[in-house]
């Protein structure tokens, strides 16, 4: 396989965007990628998009095509393709637009992720959401994500003692890394108090434990890692892609609390990368829920399991921590844009390992990780990437 | 890039399967193709899903996790991705299994195709198909697929004198073929007063112009090609896959009664398999309007443009003329279950490749080619197929 690297990145604004089309938020993001790339539409080879569910958000499947004509591309009939793995559509995107380098078809691939999620009547945003879940297991049954994830939190705290001031202090870490993010949806930090005295939306679950409705997007240009230094002077290369799925509903697996599907993507990447988890630097992980985030750094290998609480009491992946997570925002307070999601992650260790995270800059950051989820953890994608 | 063959196919029957779920008809074509190739779970390195509208359909996205789970293989982690680019989700699916492959990620891949489209009640399935034309400048406007089509069809009458029999003339040759299809949603022939008479949907387009709303499954596994005969005794190789985009409405063409997708994505695998349209002993091509079969063998090559209605009135693509097309039945005999449509063009092919066609088998079909499209002509795949 050929190795591939990333030589631009573009985001718009996330947030509530009433005044913003989907597609008009597909062309900003690919725009502004495809500038700081500095390359030229028919230097193109294919695009891919990541995108949950626009078929039900905004009434529009084919958005692969969509973003191409958007683009102002269609004249080009540049090959685009959409991607779906719920909310680790935007993985999933990256992953097979780096794989199609990697085959050795195309040079240069320009990958999107985007959703509108706030341009929906009534109900529609949660039973959209819901269709990640297993429609005939959970869904059908009136289970919804907040309840899904609450089983997993109240799990992990009867098992290992983790607590709700545990999770809160992820929301307060996400809040101060947020705040200092331009592109996040919340610029302000939050108080403990603010999280634990937050309504409930499912035990232990506050508002303030859960990722908001965002409509957003965001773009990177892939490039076959010998021409990369044609075009950018500090590309970043993609080390390691590792991709794995598991059950749909929650209830078949082994523990509620493991997410299979990351620990086995995190095995194929370190495996790739020939990498173990303490030599990665500074990871975004996929905190739909502040549990989430515990979860993830004990399924990837950087805490023992059940130890992901105390881990954040202990201040270990705050932004001067040995291990920065999530200092992007992270889903709960940079917004959480399904489909965008998974390559916005990779914009912030992009922007990291290029040395323009601004007021959050990880000093000295090398090696850096982006892990993303579909639904309770049926998909996972964990990419790694490293400064060139 | 690594060559790939196809080493084992599976369908459901097609049509109106109120008995059977989303997830049992994939686990039933899945293991048909699994059966059929003679590997075991253990073996898959991937998985690939097309389907159009899932979401919609039957309320459930990320159906790759949902495939793979179904399948009875969520202990082992499979990688599995959906794939959607409206009606030719599953020819892009197909694509993204063999550059995982071309890649040498992956040895063996299943890729699957699926839609479920009778289960909705009202409007609910049109409101969803036109989810794959332009929302904004097609569907807002209450324009569906049956009238773009005719819009189609009507220029082609106007430039180049194609007449309302040479359209049914398409219609009567595939039920001919599907007549001959256990597979086919209708396995009968009719008469060209039947497609003349029949309720018009939109000028010029009547009836049995149109293709059906299906459920149906379609499944291939495919292999390094190396590794194929370790497997196989007659596998079939991909020697080319070619994929373009053009405007997502049609408004926007050079010329409506180009598919501009299609020239171009031919043009690719042309190039690659290094050969010419007089080479292709048979085609499947996209006939989700009679019309539509017409242009796709003129921007295909195979007929001067123009004369795709004369071509048809003078039996050049039934069975046994010089370059049979559709031999399936084609979406307007066989059914079109959308992301299911894709994959079960390349069945066919296989099938025939295979000397396994029975009744409908071309005689010395060495080279065959798939022309998938989605909407009105945004997205299209062609792949090209050669016995090893």
């Amino acid at each position: 396989m050929r190795d591939v690297a990333i030589i631009g990145v573009g985001l718009t604004k996330f947030g509530e965007l009433w005044d913003k089309s989907f597609r008009q938020l597909t062309a900003e993001a690919g725009s502004k990628a495809i500038f700081d790339a500095g390359i030229e539409g028919k230097e193109i080879d294919a695009m891919y998009v990541g995108s949950m569910s626009s078929g039900r958000f905004v009434g529009q499947e084919h958005v692969g095509a969509l973003v191409a004509d958007a683009s102002g591309f269609s004249h080009l009939h540049i090959p685009s393709t959409r991607v779906e793995g719920a909310s680790a559509s935007g993985g999933l995107a990256v992953r097979e637009g780096y794989l199609s380098i990697a085959s050795g078809l195309n040079d240069i691939v320009v990958v999107g992720g985007i959703e509108k999620m706030n341009d929906v009547g009534g109900n529609a945003a949660i039973e959209t959401l819901v269709t990640a879940a297993d429609q005939e297991w959970e869904a059908f049954f009136g289970a919804t994500f907040p309840g899904i994830y609450a089983m997993i939190a109240t799990k992990h705290m009867h098992d290992y003692g983790t607590t709700k001031e545990q999770l809160a202090q992820v929301a307060v870490k996400n809040h101060a890394n947020g705040a200092l993010n331009p592109y996040a949806q919340y610029q302000r930090e939050i108080k403990i108090e603010h999280v634990l005295n937050a309504t409930t939306v499912a035990y232990p679950l506050g508002l303030l434990d859960c990722s908001p409705l965002t409509d957003g997007a965001a773009s990177i240009v892939l490039c076959a890692a010998d021409k990369a230094k044609e075009y950018s002077n500090k590309p970043v290369k993609i080390i390691a892609s590792g991709q794995a799925s598991d059950t749909l509903s929650l209830h078949g697996r082994r523990d509620i609390c493991t997410l299979d599907s990351t620990v086995n993507a995190a095995k194929k990447a370190y495996k790739q990368a020939n990498l173990s988890p303490k030599d990665i630097d500074l990871a975004e992980v996929h905190d739909c829920y502040t549990i989430a985030e515990i979860c993830a750094i004990e399924d990837l290998g950087f805490i023992e399991k059940g130890q992901g609480g105390k881990a954040i009491e202990n201040k270990i992946t705050t932004l001067d921590g040995s291990l920065p997570v999530n200092t992007s925002g992270g889903l709960k307070s940079k917004g959480h844009p399904i489909g965008a999601t998974g390559v916005a992650q990779i914009v912030e260790i992009a922007l990291q390992l290029r040395k323009e995270a601004d007021k959050r800059q990880v000093k000295d950051a090398k090696i850096g990780l982006a892990q993303n989820v579909g639904g309770s953890g049926a998909t996972c994608c964990v990419h790694i990437m490293e400064a060139m």
